[in-house]
């Protein structure tokens, strides 16, 4: 997908919302627990209830991977199921992987050939061609971590030379392997007047901003200080999505919950006359 | 495992070798291609004709996670058949995950507690909460990236904060995280005189170095600058030994090439009074 089709795709929908996939076995409502693969009826159902009011899409590989082979199998029918019913949609495997190229190779044929992943995200402490193997798939994204939202983001992110912090070298550097087609980057929400500043160094990127929600960003700040004339934000929400409800209707209520994300979503693209 | 365990396998193969695991399916001797699970397979036969001279292996999970839900299954079998057989190796997960703490708890779970690994290396961007999930099980290991031997690794792990560059941050600061028997760290073997300012930051740690074949790292020199007393070294080779020959005899050369590391490290250990 190119950022020709995203941008539209946030225009139709009037959102920027991306529903994060981090699906938890033990959270699952209990009357799914019976199903062959309940993480892939969970998930099914959550997408059928909220692909009106979203963008995006973030399995969280983890929540599949601890399930082992079966969980692999999840995430396979997860990401086959959006793509087949809703191709329009931006899926993102939050994968955080990064490794010396020959690897990173391998793992981008993993997410971004064997499965049909729009995008990854990426860890970038070994530098240049441990991401540059996954640019070289037309129309996908490669998104890097730059600032996240953690309390352990300060332990290194911050480091600074000559007045550039690690997170912004990152920026800074990274621009050099892509550009804002291919490339996005992560930048916590809990630090949304920083945006201002990551603004200065990515005027045009998308920024995928994690932790609206749960982890206490307020979406307002972010859309403030994130947006751009095209948008260039994705906005995430997991778990105050996916298991705001464990009853029948969870995902009656996962709708409404990102139903309600996206009106006020609509209202700040509004203002910015992104229509 | 823990240090004295590792340590008096190490005295008692005379040996400090880690066998990558990086077993790519098109590298696959073709004779082997017509059975149930080549990969396993062949990592069977590398492992009955290398495990007298290795105190380690260390499968790469991108090779195995291209593969999809199938590769998962070579990985869990291949994990499970050295365990079986040989308790008394070190088996690390070449996974280089690290994400917020509920999603490194996950990575941790997939690895250490549901798969009987010993130990799995973490890239370190997002700091403490991001690491320290996988310092919870008693007997396990974390291996966290510190300087890495690929190119890219002048990109970040040399920005410098007050005389500090960042990979030496990396060693300071993790190490409030855990201890000497619960963490290693990776450092790479294309700078092994570096080694020697290393272990002043870290002097009783277990380093993990990657590359020495391949990638280019002399073991004379690695052994020189980086062994401690506890013999502190796990030196890996990958391609050099389990893809030298692609023979029906690839075992036998295989097993061959690790001998001959390990004839040289017992040497290096023996210099030092470690026998």
């Amino acid at each position: 997908m190119n950022s020709a089709d995203l941008f539209g795709h946030i225009v139709k929908k009037h959102s920027f919302l991306c529903v994060g996939l981090d699906t938890e076995t033990d959270k699952i409502p209990s009357f799914l627990l019976s199903e062959k693969d309940p993480v892939f009826e969970f998930n099914k159902r959550i997408i059928d209830s909220t692909h009106d009011y979203a963008v995006a899409y973030k399995p969280n590989i983890a929540f599949y991977e601890c399930n082992g082979a079966k969980g692999w199998n999840s995430l396979e029918k997860t990401v086959g199921y959006i793509k087949e019913n809703h191709p329009g949609i931006l899926v993102i495997a939050d994968a955080k992987r990064g490794d010396i190229g020959n690897t990173s190779k391998m793992y981008a044929k993993a997410f971004l050939e064997n499965m049909p992943f729009d995008a990854i995200t990426v860890a970038p402490y070994m530098g240049e061609d441990s991401v540059t193997p996954f640019l070289s798939y037309k129309e996908k994204w490669v998104i890097i971590l730059a600032l996240t939202s953690n309390k352990g983001a300060d332990d290194f992110q911050y480091h600074t030379e000559d007045g550039t912090k690690l997170f912004e070298r990152v920026l800074k550097v990274s621009q050099r392997w892509g550009n804002a087609d291919n490339t996005m980057y992560v930048v916590g929400a809990t630090r949304a007047e920083m945006l201002k500043d990551i603004r200065k160094i990515v005027p045009d990127h998308f920024l995928l901003v994690p932790g609206v929600g749960a982890q206490g960003g307020s979406l307002r700040e972010v859309a403030r200080f994130g947006l751009n004339s095209r948008c260039g934000l994705l906005v995430n929400s997991s778990r105050g999505i996916i298991f705001a409800d464990n009853s029948k209707d969870f995902d009656l209520v996962a709708g409404q919950k990102a139903q309600e994300i996206q009106l006020e979503m609509e209202k700040y693209l509004s203002e910015k006359n992104i229509t």
